[in-house]
């Protein structure tokens, strides 16, 4: 039974596939981005092709290496739109961000002729979490793109991260809405849109997975916690994937992990015809190699 | 010159002024309450009024103690408004909530007439965490009170927040107002208030503190990260205070700091005429002791 629960047992697990995917990657001029892409090409993940100005980057080295490629423009819009092309007629597996602003990237996945979106495709950022006190990869939506989730987008999330969770051996994935009080209290914002998600798990419209909520951080995530506040739940602090509320509680709660229990991330765009690296200036080299990994096992 | 950076460094500054508080407790028959309040008389902090139903209650431990007292009450709606009017009266110099709902304290503490909220006054609830893996006590407001702050409310959490620093000895606190995002972008959530403080902030109507905002959790307290991320900021990931844009966020924030980092954390309600410790079922023995030091030092 395939059960992938850290980065490591990600790689190893690619590495037995030995199947490179090819990486399309718009100006990994910075040492991080550069340094993840060999990394990932050296472990055996993927080949690579590099879009950006010859004067950035080392071509001898580049060429020196057969999963290395090279392409040149000089322009980062046009640097966008053409490693966009490039994934979406099939000439590359997986779509990568380097040194560009992500509105410029974004602008060409999301353009309507085009793009890399399936037409009214929810397209959202998913991110794996790595902390060392917690037992297993924990998944998380949306820290990044979404700011304000409506209804269906939060549903997208979820489906996205049941679909997720299923490629590292999830069978049954618990999934926790996130809230500050376990109470559906009318009175407090996002609760609406929970209890209609809640409506639908009961329909049983998610499948094989426990979707449970509203939760606070103790029941969905602390187990001797959560305990004491004595509320019934099948996830008994032990999710695999937490769905926040907003924007502004995830992206706290990504960067408190980070910053506070030494955790690790990979992340990628969900939502899209093919997956989308798309990383930040302060991702660790370790973060920008295990959002291509999991890339690679989408 | 006066600087406390823990609470292990709070206990020997209260021990130093070795003077009693007198703190009047609602109920504490759980052994966690019980423990956390004999544990402060024993650090020579408080004498304690405990009020209760005796059938609950070792009475010959309370008796021999000299700094325990006991006054009968068997009704927790009763024992909620006794508590509250003996502090008002200035019988009490704390108020503290054993294992009585939230709600039914709250209710006796904001009563129009006979309660200790100041007419207008705004009540929330402030929190210390020590983060073992940050250098110094971390303020922060509100994950427990305010549910959907408006700007009277966010203005109060800071000013009250910047008292609260003082006693600690800080001298210019540094207060992040707290986004997922470090740009003042109107479409996004809570940024109309942030830019409103801002602009107080500017006129110095905080007295002598830095308020600056937006900012992630990077900028905010992670110098490393922060840095990256190439803004220009008084804070630098040094704050003394956070103040979130809401109470899903700062409620994600504290308990993922106790889950995955092992803080520990005091709290008080402020706003009241009197400190109130408000703490939940969840709270640690020694996150109730913490919580007692903290309304004493106010």
């Amino acid at each position: 039974m395939l059960q992938i629960t850290s980065f490591s047992e990600l790689t190893q697990h690619l590495q037995k596939i030995s199947e490179r995917k090819r990486l399309v990657v718009v100006n990994p001029s910075d040492t991080q981005t550069f340094g993840a892409i060999v990394k990932a090409v050296d472990a055996g993940l993927v080949s690579v092709l590099i879009i950006g100005d010859p004067a950035d980057f080392d071509l001898q080295l580049i060429s020196s290496n057969p999963f290395l490629d090279f392409l040149e423009c000089k322009d980062l819009y046009e640097a966008s739109a053409l490693a966009v092309e490039l994934v979406k007629k099939g000439d590359g597996d997986i779509l990568m961000k380097g040194l560009v602003n992500t509105d410029v990237l974004l602008k060409a996945i999301l353009h309507k002729e085009k793009g890399i979106v399936p037409y009214g495709h929810v397209v959202t950022f998913i991110a794996a979490m790595e902390i060392p006190t917690y037992s297993k990869l924990l998944f998380m939506s949306d820290p990044a793109v979404i700011p304000a989730p409506n209804l269906r987008q939060r549903i997208a999330m979820i489906e996205y991260a049941i679909s997720m969770t299923r490629n590292f051996g999830i069978l049954k994935p618990k999934i926790a809405l996130l809230h500050g009080t376990e109470k559906l209290n009318p009175k407090l914002n996002f609760m609406d849109d929970y209890k209609l998600i809640l409506e639908d798990a009961r329909k049983g419209l998610f499948g094989d997975a426990i979707v449970d909520g509203p939760l606070d951080i103790f029941l969905a995530l602390n187990p001797a916690l959560g305990a004491i506040k004595n509320v019934e739940t099948a996830i008994q602090g032990d999710a695999d994937v937490v769905i926040f509320p907003g924007f502004e509680a995830a992206n706290v709660f990504y960067k408190t992990v980070i910053t506070f229990a030494g955790a690790e991330m990979g992340g990628i765009l969900y939502g899209t015809d093919k997956p989308v690296v798309m990383t930040s200036r302060s991702d660790s080299a370790t973060s920008k190699f295990n959002s291509i990994a999991l890339a690679c096992i989408m």
